[in-house]
């Protein structure tokens, strides 16, 4: 990837100013992200659901069960997947010129099922360690969980990152009118780990946990 | 709507147990969402961009510019709307069994430009007010404005709601085991308002922009 638009496609057409095409915008963009929204193409029209992903180098990775409805209409085929953090509302002088401020990244491509166990299994780490590492503390994964489980990964060539912060921006002929305008700022924050109900382990809670209360995502 | 699933197509696959097609969870999941995460099929796949609506009774609006590609590909077909609040992170015992809480609707179904002025200037409104109302405190939106904007709407009659919550469900002989399992919370919550920096209006600060202050959404 590079500063320049990766495709045709991928160009952000509105706001342009605002598009960052830039590989470490785009994972800094991803890595710091929950869930992603991913689109894909069924015979009825598309569909979009949140997913858990991880991210390693420029491929994106996917998972669900098996029988996962999305990822097995999307395998082989393209489909978006979708990463936003909201950071605010921007009330300008006139609802017309309202905005949000945010940070996304679109990532259009083919989807490819994992077949590998291997690199199915590193996936899979990818996954699961990408908010906070806990792979290596659980109780391993078993063939029955690994055969359960359905991995895609895209290649993050075509994606691209869009983001707007600061103030609104008015038309200069309304800038001299009695009206408020400014940020609504909106925060999207880790809290403090709890146990199950149903806890008899008797390993502490893992530091990484506590280590991620209230850092801002 | 009624508490089946209205639709074949609409049906949830996955951890159906967790389904809720009742209009009034639907509504209140989407009445607290900041953005939609909106499908459109294009010629090259799916594409998935964050977007601000409103909803009114049964219906869902969706407002770009007038040169907007997504609503402009997505006008006169089926589209697919997506609203997920992210609530926590859920640490099972084993990874495989990880998962995140959370509540989102998924809406599928045809998109529509709305022609009609009046008809227009009603769904901007709505879609203004959709997280504090303001439509009517600023300058007013003018005839350029209207026409320079794209306004579809969705019917909500094909929508489904997922909600997960609570701790995680591990494997019955998993339970005995020394492993930490629990939910890592997380939280978007609605800040402070600021000012622009060019601020010279007059008017006050809007008691409901302030009164938003803290507000877990």
């Amino acid at each position: 990837m590079s500063d320049a638009a990766p495709s045709q496609r991928t160009t952000v057409r509105r706001g342009a100013n605002r598009a960052l095409y830039a590989t470490d915008d785009v994972k800094a963009i991803l890595d710091a992200g929950l869930i992603a929204h991913v689109g894909v193409q069924t015979p009825d029209g598309p569909l979009v659901l949140p997913m858990a992903y991880g991210r390693d180098d420029e491929t994106l990775y996917l998972h669900g069960a098996a029988a996962n409805h999305i990822l097995g209409t999307g395998n082989g085929h393209q489909i978006c997947a979708t990463v936003t953090h909201v950071d605010g509302m921007v009330m300008a002088r006139t609802p017309f010129h309202n905005s949000m401020n945010y940070r996304s990244v679109v990532v259009r491509g083919l989807a490819t099922k994992i077949d590998d166990k291997d690199a199915k299994l590193r996936a899979l780490k990818i996954i699961t360690d990408h908010v906070v590492e806990n792979w290596d503390i659980g109780r391993d994964v078993s063939d029955v969980d690994e055969k359960k489980t359905l991995v895609l990964e895209m290649p993050l060539a075509e994606a691209s990152a869009k983001v707007r912060a600061g103030d609104p921006i008015d038309e200069p002929e309304d800038m001299a009118g009695p009206w408020w305008a400014g940020v609504i700022p909106i925060e999207t924050k880790i809290g403090r780990p709890y146990p199950a109900a149903d806890l008899t382990g008797t390993n502490p809670i893992p530091e990484a946990y506590t280590a991620l209360d209230g850092r801002v995502v």
